[in-house]
């Protein structure tokens, strides 16, 4: 349960809030890099942290990333002629370039020197692992770009995919770090007599270790027929990403993750990615594997959209006689699962009426943190983990002999990035 | 014309709002009990007095009306699974019965004692005449469900139907109550010359006396050349039941009715109901009367709700060449015309701007009970009409002598209660 | 530039508001003369510096423009009848005419004199140009009906259009005011090499000449081979007039316009004009006339409304392979262009965050005057352009020869009335 205020202070994220001001101290996935395919392709519409941006990629193939009206009059960037190393609002034609810099003003005087003194909003932008990357926060207090294990595995070892979500980015990563749920929101009925211990033992244990870079848990199922513990070690890096073995029971070789990041107060972007650290996989194993998990692929979102078909204006699809029959919910796919139960709890939660229990130990724990990390800005500190902290580790997952204590075994050095 | 404060207080019924401590005060039709056709059907949701709500019938057979989000974390028991006399939570599985007792909680330990200690918000409910009733007030304050003549009627005498308007209850009581208005807003052209007292006098005398559960009053049309009075009686029961002779006018043997009900501040529910004292009518039958009163029937609705396709949207479907030759207001449907106008005073309409006149004196008295009832419950006692004070009573009308007083004739015995 | 506090007060255009008040002071275009075709015609829905109001136009072709709703309990009018020189409710009968006087009210005793003391609000109309034009201000400050050149030429000579815009009317205004945007927002690439003034000097410089209707200003584009400059004389009449030559460039015949009128805070009418000096003009040219400049004809509008088809829902219709090749912005049209930019600022956007150059010196002194305006009026004076002072000017242009004074010129001629 939170106070109110509490409450307040970690679902606001716009400027000058204090949870705005914290987010703004870490670099942001902003889009796809395919969305800015090419060196003058289209500009497109950017909304973070309650910022109305436009992003463009400019002959250079440098991202630009400016605040969306024109600082002369206000029109919108977004309606811009990308061209020659900037972006023209076509209201008077003032051209800026990726800084902000107003590099052409053609509707004053040939001798005016007002070009020099107008600049755009801009926000310093960087590209790693396919995507485009932002940092909103005071120029003087810029940290690194992240460096975390999946973005920097070869190419064709990971892949991304986003998904608009109608709900606070607080109550989507609280769904995510929920180990318990998965037992229930996404069970389905065909595979209940297998040897799936998600299954077997629905409440797992959980183990939780503060890190340097926000914390690592386990989820331990004790399966006691086998005399075994499935164990699984999630990490949970600061402050929105999550880490999870994945995305087969089978495997070491994978990291599957999420990334939770605030359009606004009422809206974020759910990131899934996926790192096989085997072998390259190809853009049609990823679709298939994304499809395999219910997530958005192509036939699933609104053309041209990043949003689901399924939403809460068709109760996510729910078929009664699906729930009857098929699976847990009635629904299909996991991320729709997700979504339709995270949003139906409205877009802000009040989380004065909650009820936790043991099973909400990581969500507890996260939420600890991120307002830790909001009285460390307010502070004049520099909140966990914005400094590249995250950077070593990997998640992973293992049967263990149901007496041994999981740090001694060889899962200890599994949790280590190898790249 | 009310004041200002008085508007607000009189229209605003949502948790902890003055009004809404009144109205909870008293049973509540919730839903018809055929949305709720079996044990473990599809649970349903409901929104009343701005409280989002989910109802379903549980594997007795007994309604369960919930609040919304589940006490765990909030997720929607819309979407739960309804199975072995209680709704689940797909979210963690986490399972209530009818009166809200948390029954399960499979995502924490065996041995945890929690699930004893959560409970999900949960409200009485009591079934008659077809509806689902609830009481949302205080428990040590719940009064009998209420047993006006009508639910007592035997099987297959009384009908219900339920239409979602678009405005305030207080505007589509006023509405109902309002005796004057059906011979202009419901007028058609095609009975103008028949020997319809509406049309030959609109202007009735009205008389209200103030009873024990609101007031019955005697709307009384002069028919002069017939040396008659046309007397009918209706009943306003506290706190949003009217009971009117119908549904023909030659006979005394029916109950027509309205219940409204508030939704939120906004939107109300109009309940038609319709109670034979004769002869039982099929379900054909009451449609077809419904559609003859231009009510809302199967084919009028948007399929899957009880909104009618003709709305705000569209002007209630209006023709201004039906206005010229057919009926007064170019609408179809006596139902439509209602809310059209009921609708077009915006949701809650500034009764600081109104004329009253001598045809508004039922209205004034009705607010004038609201108003009273809302200080009665603020000053700790119970309101007027919520302990079956409406009971005993039956609407009726009659053409009597001019000179007869109507209090001194046969009609004093009429307006009793049968059953 | 403006500080916070002065954008609030220029924009805000309500009942009560400063600008409001000051708006209510000079006479407004309701609606087109063709909207109320005919006596009893249906009537039709106004909106008006935040007012909901009816027009129609009674039996003996007068319009009545009276509040939305009825004085009685609110019903909107729009839905009344509209016969024998009055408005009737059809609630419950009560009728009104265009004065505002109720003149029926059937549904009281036919002795009552309730009648003679209920009153529509209602304001004083009048016609010309084929516009309704109202009067929405204090009654004993009302000036004459406005009587501008284009308003007085012959019938036949003047045809208006209006379109819906969602931006407050000072964004929508500015944009016409703002003689730099035309040479990149509407700049259609197959005429570049052409001898087009607009694009061989984009930074026209501009002189602003006070008046006592608002301001004249002069926009002046040097062209230096020809050894010549070409200059406009814009007329801005307050509070909401432009007047330009056009529309043709090779014609001093023509005085072109435009009216903004605010609907409410958040939207406007966007009126063109065109008057003909010299032969009168029919419909279809008219009609041709908009196409040519891209704007709203009959096609481009949503069936039954004056809103275009091209908005912000579908980015305005943008396609940019168009904005690569065949025009500035993608968009088609010039009104069309013009709305894509002023909506994309923002229903009313915050102009402490502007940077207004030598190219706003119009803009600026147009809201220079607004303000004064307000001043005056809240000082119980007259606002300035109230009286008809603009009745006697005219819009024109000329190629003169480098070194001359358009002051001193036949221009100065050519910007007087002719009528």
């Amino acid at each position: 349960m939170l106070k109110r205020e509490e409450n307040e202070l970690i679902t606001r994220v716009g400027p000058g809030t204090p949870m705005g001001n914290t987010m703004r101290r870490y670099w942001m996935p902003v889009a796809l890099s395919s969305e800015l395919p090419r060196p003058d392709s289209d500009p497109i519409r950017v909304r973070l942290l309650g910022e109305d941006l436009v992003a463009f990629r400019d002959t250079n193939g440098q991202v630009g990333l400016v605040a969306a009206n024109c600082p002369h009059r206000g029109a919108s960037l977004f309606f811009g002629r990308n061209e020659e190393a900037g972006i023209r609002c076509v209201y008077h034609g003032w051209k800026f370039d990726a800084t902000g810099q107003c590099v052409d003003m053609p509707n004053e005087p040939a001798e005016s020197d007002f070009r020099t003194k107008v600049r755009a909003v801009a926000y310093p932008t960087a590209e790693k692992a396919d995507l485009v990357w932002a940092y909103l926060g005071p120029p003087e207090k810029q940290p690194p770009v992240p460096d975390l294990e999946f973005m920097r595995a070869p190419q064709g070892h990971t892949w991304v995919s986003k998904t608009f979500e109608h709900c606070n980015y607080l109550q989507s990563m609280e769904g995510g770090l929920d180990t318990s749920h998965s037992s229930f929101l996404h069970r389905n009925f065909d595979r209940e007599g297998l040897a799936n211990p998600r299954v077997r033992s629905t409440a797992p244990r959980l183990e939780v270790l503060n890190t340097e870079y926000g914390y690592m848990y386990a989820s331990i199922r004790h399966l006691p027929e086998d005399k075994q513990n499935f164990v699984r070690i999630y990490h949970y890096v600061m402050p929105f990403y999550q880490l999870r073995a994945g995305g087969s029971h089978k495997t070491l070789g994978n990291t599957d993750g999420h990334m939770w990041v605030p359009i606004d107060d009422d809206t974020c972007w759910t990131y899934n990615f996926h790192c096989s650290h085997t072998t390259p996989i190809s853009y049609a194993e990823w679709q298939a594997m994304e499809h395999a998990f219910g997530r958005g692929i192509a036939e699933d979102y609104i053309p041209g959209t990043f949003r689901l078909k399924a939403d809460a204006s068709n109760d996510f699809g729910l078929s009664r006689e699906r729930q009857r029959t098929v699976n847990y919910t009635g629904i299909e796919g996991v991320n729709t699962q997700d979504f339709a139960v995270q949003e139906s709890m409205g877009t802000i939660y009040d989380r004065t009426k909650e009820h936790l229990g043991s099973a909400d130990t990581a969500i507890i724990q996260m939420r600890r943190l991120l307002l830790d990390a909001v009285r460390d800005v307010a502070d004049g500190g520099d909140p966990i983990g914005s400094h590249g902290e995250g950077t070593n580790v990997r998640p992973a997952q293992m049967y263990l002999a149901e007496d041994a204590k999981w740090t001694e075994t060889q899962l200890r050095d599994a949790i280590v990035a190898k790249y």
